[in-house]
């Protein structure tokens, strides 16, 4: 029996590993195997390297720690109890995976202090540390002063094969190497296992090969399960490399201590069951009843606690010298870390009357973007290579890079997912608002990333143009038909469709204002003209009326962005018939949505049920606003190669259509 | 001037740039520098190594070319009309990027004969000749004889730096290396330039090196622009690796011969303009008109369509011999080719009485996938890791790997993206069904290849198991909720969700037959009853009524997949209480929304406002049935972690709530 030898790091090692085993045979679900498994690495980072602080998880220099491999939360569960961390109390721990708890089946950064992002969706987590390790070094290149590395901390992930085989680790992955991003290290749990058996199976690429040609430090410790000292040195070597991220390849065994389901996975998915529980606690020689952690351990893991304390104070100080000799520098990073905008920032936007000529909006957008950065210190962004089309470059920055992460532009190159996902990061470490662009219709290849920001409330803002068949040339893989739809089905989303100039400012208005969740903007490819009555203020209620005649209304015309002006020259001609005619213009249903029912009312009367609605998209989900007695204008097929305005022509979004459309209701 | 030394082989590449300069200048619109830069390499691919019939486009055992760059579709179109492809001509090229033309701005296989698969999204191509070099594989394992090789093409593709840099291209061609694709052939135009400008802006990470790691055999071209033997020496030195798909790094110039735009992006995504037109034929040479091709060049190029011919005879005879010594593998063969079905095949799927015990709609789709596979030679497929959960596995076959390609079980690790990518390849190739299975939820993962699946009308059937909040203590990150509504917005799919045993053999009817595009089966986790009335035909016709009152019914109330279920016991409880009502299932609204007028009237009476649909999502889209006077059930906002019926009973799935609202619409 090994229990007489059991050290101090053993009995703090198989700690975490009983606290999985129990919580999981508890609830009866989860995965036991990986935090059996990377407890020996996750004893030493925790122990020897995070620079955290328990009592304080939002402490803004801390180390960033993320379980990329979220299956394995009571990993981080274990983790954040043992340390310390008092929203983490044994009690969370008993109630895993069930209704409400702390203790969720996949880590939730909106659910439990000390979770820094929500993973579980493989290949996320790793992705958004790139984005948190940039963070990280753009606020030390932009705030820190010789003797004064106010930002000066270290992200460190756990990721498994899972998150290596995922097309959006590779992207994300490849551009931290570009960018070289020193403090970024990754230790991969290589138990080559997966749930569906050996990764034999699918999986024989050299992972560390792959990283170095990605530009990466790689290194490797061969046994992860009783070497500690190998971890340890790993992590002092990875530091030591200041130029390049980091992978150490730790090999280890799943569901180590299970006599029967080691190495297997047996282990991965599913409760060990009572047996095998008690096998393992034989085998590694554990004495102690479910949940119960040796005091000896315990006090050991505590004293975090201390170091954490003692950290934070010393960072105080430093920064108490930085906050004396740079005031100006400190408030600005007070009002970053305050997740308030300055006072009056929305005065940039732009604003137009119906004589201003008329422009696309992805070119209004860009304007927005361009005077928010002028006085948003937040902002941070670029595009999936796209900034040319998109017009998401700031004019007044520089270009963010190795060696010169203080500028605010970024390249993402063609990597759509990786981009969302970093961008996700960049939200998260606090203090940026991001935001990355790329043709709408590849929101289909950032979808996994897109509905993490609303899940985790990550206030990204997505700048999506050429945002429906007026693309033209380049055809259906190309214009967006389904894509508003798809996107309003996430829970959480606004999604905003700006008309013209000044509800491109609304719209910006709306997105930077959104700090609880994403914001989506679509925008135009093409010219569109300043429509009379839009407004900034309008588009915050998401739907307000754009011109109405007297009395009740013969009919509404509502429309979204390029289309609405069809909808407002459909009008002019049906009041010269005399029809009483009301435009509503319909940024955003979301936004509409949250109005208290007397706005909505006010805007689109139940009376009224002669009503027309014109998008260029799939009328999917416009039954609610046109009602059983109303029509859609929409697409409800795949686009066509040809120039814009004959896609518009042929499918049927212009005036007269909408005309014909309007003389079939009201007769 | 290079005119009077410029060689046949000079002559015939200028005809591939001047082509696609002057229909780019034409349309005013388009990709001039990559046909251009890859013209060399296309040339030598085309001219002295592709084994294909420019008069049967469909030849079973043709090479196989893809364009993964599709932007740069005047290559592609430019080799087949040079190629003598009768259904390319030159006004077809002079129609380039124009409404219904045969030349659309990104390449698309339903729109021109020769071309094997829509690309333009990028990653998307390289991955698609993943899954037709696995076809090809497992054809030739499965039917080839010794001295018989009736199976024997070769996959080629151009691939851009955009292709390398995506996410869904890097989890395919890992899986690529993993199988040993050694007739996979990659030419990659490492050109340094993307449409943001120069590569080293977003991406210098080794590609090399990283195809090294997956396992491909990796060779490079230093001088692709002129070098043309060193190009056919690669080819074929690739072609001698037999055991490795391969990379060949193919070092090219971006607009190779415009003074002012070669090797920068602003011959990427543009015309080159009149003057430099004018320029670059001074530059090469030129002396021709547009659209003019010198004979010599043609006379060269057209060749093509004597070899081809010859090829596909010595083809033809040995498979006329292959016929004679083996007509039943030579029958299965072309019922497969013929994409019909064995007669009769459906009366395989399973049938049940609501006696029969209840069980989750995933293992009744497991029970069809393996009824199906014994009877239908095409089935093949897998699970992205989850094929234990997913009920994937076909228990009559063995594994598809490196050696034993004649299997029909895929694995395809954690790679959601690239699997449905591979399939849509894998269904291009012609004479297979390919399907492919995770969570519901991670469709989002693979939303980009799922998209071209409807647009190209590639009959992927996808296994979506774990299609609700149902599946418990996963929590939000892995609940589906929007995604039944998301998928169902892309045009041309159908989506299925199945509510018992019935309904998913009628899923399956449904999905096999389906040729014509892709069929999305939503499948429970947790066990349903089978219910009376419930039948594989019903299911066909999208909704139908599982039990009604005599007369006109006072509400309906319609459910789908597990949700059925409750509307059943609800009307119980209600008609018990006197009302008369109507339960309809409603598995597929895409089926439904195909029947006749008078089928939706005689399932859905117009008159009857009182209706209530529950669906364990988001109730967006559902308006359109439940009317303006209606409720839909349903979840508008992400899950939580918890056991299943926790869930459920917590987010109003319930027969009580159900009744509840019922009560609110009868008074």
């Amino acid at each position: 029996m090994a229990v007489a030898t059991q050290s101090l790091e053993e009995l703090c090692i198989n700690s975490i590993r009983f606290l999985a085993i129990d919580a999981v045979e508890k609830a009866n679900s989860g995965h036991p195997g990986l935090p059996m498994g990377a407890a020996p690495m996750s004893f030493v980072l925790w122990n020897r390297f995070m620079r955290i602080n328990p009592k304080n998880p939002g402490w803004h220099n801390r180390d960033r720690f993320i379980l990329s491999a979220g299956h394995g939360s009571m990993l981080q569960y274990a983790l954040l109890y043992l340390s310390g961390y008092e929203g983490m109390t044994i009690e969370d721990l008993k109630q895993f995976r069930q209704w409400e708890s702390k203790t969720p089946g996949h880590p939730e950064d909106f659910m439990t202090e000390g979770v820094e992002v929500t993973t579980g969706p493989l290949g996320q987590g790793i992705s958004n540390a790139v984005g948190i390790a940039a963070a990280e070094a753009h606020f030390a290149a932009r705030f820190n002063k010789p003797d004064l590395s106010i930002f000066n901390h270290y992200t460190y992930v756990i990721a498994s094969d899972g998150d290596m085989m995922e097309g959006v680790a590779s992207e994300a992955c490849s551009l931290a190497g570009h960018w070289g991003l020193g403090k970024l290290i990754v230790l991969y749990d290589d138990n080559k296992i997966s749930l569906d058996g050996d990764t034999d199976m699918s999986f024989t690429e050299d992972v560390g090969k792959r990283f170095e040609a990605y530009g990466w430090h790689v290194t490797a410790v061969e046994d992860g399960n009783t070497d500690l000292e190998a971890i340890a040195q790993a992590i002092e070597e990875s530091k030591g490399v200041t130029d390049k991220p980091s992978l150490i390849k730790v090999r280890t065994t799943i569901g180590y201590g299970s006599p029967n389901k080691a190495n297997s996975h047996d282990s991965h998915g599913a409760a060990l069951g009572a047996d095998e529980v008690k096998a393992t606690r034989d085998q590694l020689g554990w004495q102690y009843e479910p949940f119960e952690v040796p005091e000896d351990a315990l006090n050991h893991w505590r004293k975090a606690v201390e170091r954490g304390a003692k950290l934070e104070d010393e960072w105080n100080q430093l920064y108490g010298k930085y906050k004396e000799q740079y005031p100006e520098e400190a408030a600005t990073l007070e009002q970053m870390w305050s997740k308030k905008l300055p006072e009056g920032w929305d005065k940039c936007l732009p604003t137009y009357t119906p004589d201003d000529k008329g422009d696309a909006t992805r070119n209004h957008s860009g304007k927005c973007l361009n005077a928010i950065a002028e006085v948003v210190p937040q902002l941070i962004g670029g595009s999936a290579d796209l900034s040319t089309s998109n017009k998401t470059l700031l004019k007044s920055s520089g270009n963010f890079q190795k060696g010169s992460y203080e500028h605010r532009n970024l390249w993402f190159g063609v990597r759509e997912h990786g981009m969302a996902a970093i961008c996700n990061g960049l939200a998260t470490h606090g203090g940026l608002i991001p935001y990355c662009a790329t043709f709408l219709t590849f929101t289909d290849y950032m979808r996994g990333s897109m509905r993490l920001s609303n899940l985790a409330r990550a206030g990204v803002i997505y700048v999506m143009t050429h945002d429906s068949i007026a693309l033209g040339e380049d055809g259906p893989t190309h214009q967006s038909v389904e894509h508003f739809a798809s996107l309003r089905a996430i829970p959480e989303i606004v999604v905003m469709r700006p008309a013209d100039g000044n509800e491109t400012s609304g719209a910006y208005k709306a997105a930077v204002e959104n700090r609880r969740g994403p914001t989506v903007i679509g925008l135009s490819r093409q010219n569109l003209p300043n429509l009379a009555g839009s407004s900034i203020e309008g588009t915050q209620k998401g739907a307000y009326i754009l011109s109405d005649s007297e009395g009740t209304p013969d009919i509404i015309l509502m429309g979204t962005g390029s289309e609405t002006q069809l909808c407002v020259k459909a009008a002019e001609e049906l009041r010269n018939q005399g029809k009483k005619v009301r435009v509503v213009s319909m940024p955003s249903w979301e936004l509409f949505n949250r109005q208290d029912e007397q706005y909505r009312e006010s805007v689109l009367p139940k009376a009224v049920k002669k009503r027309i609605s014109v998008e260029a998209g799939i009328t999917f989900g416009w039954h609610r606003y046109v009602g059983d007695e109303g029509i859609a204008i929409g697409i409800d097929r795949f686009g066509a190669s040809a120039p814009g305005n004959v896609c518009l022509e042929k499918f049927g979004f212009t005036v007269d259509n909408v005309l014909a459309k309007a003389k079939q209701l009201l007769g």
